[in-house]
């Protein structure tokens, strides 16, 4: 697949949601309101306890961790996958990192060399093709479709390797924007269809924990040879704290170790210490998570009522991916209009989907009830 | 230059220090004490109003900022420059980045394509070449000597390029691991040479504000084409906020704030709020730098009697690069007797020089005075 609507001549491209961002910005500084629908990540901080914790160590000195992080924290991690996957990981296997965000840069380098091409979903979070494309990767977007919950399948995954090889497959569920999770057989489907492949897989379970329709399962109760990308920016509501973390199979994990020791030396270490706090801290993630539950609901039913196409509400993360073939078929256009118009902010579905994004607005329901419902009546007067 | 010494296949190599990092802490869990010499960090935390300003900070959620950093800590990066070195740059030009690690990693993508050759200094800091390698970039080594108090040269960099074409040279002043500053003149020199072969500079200034024969020269004083690196890490005893910061000429700007919002979305919040503070607290860092002052001529003092090769004190940051000739040619064997014997970690010269390394051991005077004094003497012990 080429990318034809690119700014840089490697296909780079910028998040067309930065622009909504910064318009909105804009408008709020003139006095007008804005419902933030654009923005992924929770409005909550973390847990008090995790807030106590950095509080006490603030006075001594931070210094670097060792490259993998902190042992506390490992050690955690490797309870949390006892505790809530039934599985037994190794702490040695497990990097704390600088967010998810060097949890990709580390994997792609861990497991492939520069210029090998890497398989996505379309639509797909942006960020894995732009740094793919960015490092020097190839990549080979897989589509996946409504009409299947836009759930991949283990044949769809051999018809695209089929159709251009690719070295490894990039998938997250739940899946950002589109809410896709699948279950257990769905991803032991995709997963042998790797092993017959010889596709390395990275499994993006950053979403876990916020999952409406049941726990999601991790790669890892089904394979050792997946690289697990995971983060305490969602569920644990520290985006800005810049921690996450990766599960590497035994052959791959010195390779990735000494690339942590020179790419980023260690994860922040105030990070990691409130990190450790927070995995013991799940009552309260819990609580947030009954909050999107409830937003979930509640724009799923607004947005179809208004004539959104919506066939799944999303089974996990905080996004609805609805298609507006009703009212546009520029989906920045019908952003920046809604914007201007009624004061909601949301994302097009070109920075999800550079073939069929026009069709799209993804909406996030991580903030508040209040903000859903107004937003919702503000789309009633838009729409109108 | 071909690494021989290689763990993996594209030459990446782990850091020996953390070899010695791992036996002290052995020998401290059977209850020896160990003088820490190996360790560039500092020992104290950052400014008392820093950690009241984070602390103040801690109850609000702490999202992503935009990618490029928060403005008032770009604005006051700004201001420091026009302070400290004369010189307007605009806040548009600045990125904040999680520590210089992250700066690297932006600066090689947005300014070069994986595989293209960027020229570093021997001895070096040890990530220089295991990023380059890790990312696919290649490497061309420029050898500096004592004679000329490891100061690269403008003939150097041309001798080099004509042996060897080159797209960028990485350099940094003061250097790690030999603390050698060149002045405005050097640094105008090495700038020239690079402008008159085309070659992109990347200016590391982390070591800036510890100089000890007065301020360091920053590149935009002499060039805006020159891509600077600089981090809180070591003058604001910041390490593990993983907080630094890059100047990047503006042809090159939005390429980078792309890569920025893809490969990190952006530096920790909590992290910027306490840089932007610390900008404000030199005294305190002129405070901490005082004890270094006072280390360092210690350390060589110490050094130099022992025997130990010593042409220069170092003129920043807080290294002695000590020749080792007298008493070894096995700078690993050296430093692991050393360590076993009386307790003094250092590190081996290879981690910053796979070819002559062996002669050499890096001292870290970044630590108490009593340490170094410590230090100091169990080496005659040791020595005796």
């Amino acid at each position: 697949m080429e990318c034809s609507m690119t700014e840089t001549t490697d296909g780079l491209m910028p998040f067309y949601a930065m622009d909504i961002l910064k318009r909105a910005k804009a408008l709020e500084a003139q006095g007008r309101t804005v419902c933030h629908l654009e923005v992924g990540e929770p409005g909550r901080p973390p847990a008090p306890r995790v807030i106590e914790a950095v509080r006490k160590a603030l006075p001594q000195p931070q210094g670097y961790t060792n490259a993998k992080g902190m042992t506390e924290l490992r050690e955690g991690l490797s309870a949390y996958y006892q505790e809530q996957h039934g599985v037994t990981v190794d702490p040695d296997l497990i990097l704390a990192t600088m967010g998810s965000s060097a949890g990709f840069i580390l994997a792609f380098h861990t497991a492939f060399k520069p210029g090998a091409r890497i398989a996505i979903t379309r639509p797909g979070y942006p960020a894995y093709i732009n740094t793919l494309l960015g490092l020097g990767f190839g990549i080979s977007e897989i589509a996946v479709s409504p009409d299947q919950g836009w759930r991949l399948t283990g044949a769809e995954i051999e018809a695209a390797y089929n159709r251009q090889p690719f070295e490894g497959l990039l998938f997250a569920s739940p899946a950002n924007p589109t809410g896709a999770d699948v279950d257990r057989q769905g991803l032991a489907d995709i997963i042998a269809a790797c092993e017959r492949l010889g596709v390395t897989f990275i499994s993006d379970e950053i979403y876990h924990g916020l999952d409406y329709r049941g726990p999601s399962v991790s790669a890892l109760e089904l394979t050792r040879n997946a690289i697990v990308i995971n983060s305490f920016s969602k569920y644990y509501c520290m985006t800005g704290w810049r921690i996450g973390w990766m599960v590497v199979p035994e052959h791959l994990v010195r390779r990735a170790e000494i690339l942590q020791q020179n790419l980023f030396i260690s994860a922040p270490t105030l990070s990691q210490i409130a990190a450790t706090v927070a995995l013991g801290e799940r009552d309260y993630a819990e609580e947030q998570k009954a909050g999107y539950a409830t937003n979930r609901q509640l724009l799923a039913s607004g947005l179809r009522e208004l004539g959104f196409t919506l066939p799944v509400a999303g089974d996990g993360a905080f996004y609805a991916y609805a298609g507006i073939s009703k009212f546009s078929n520029n989906a920045m256009g019908f952003c920046e209009q809604m914007l201007e118009e009624v004061g909601v902010a949301a994302t097009p579905g070109i920075d999800f989907d550079r073939t069929d994004g026009n069709g799209y607005v993804r909406f996030s329901y991580a903030g508040t009830a209040a903000t859903i419902t107004e937003a919702l009546e503000r789309l009633h007067r838009f729409l109108a």
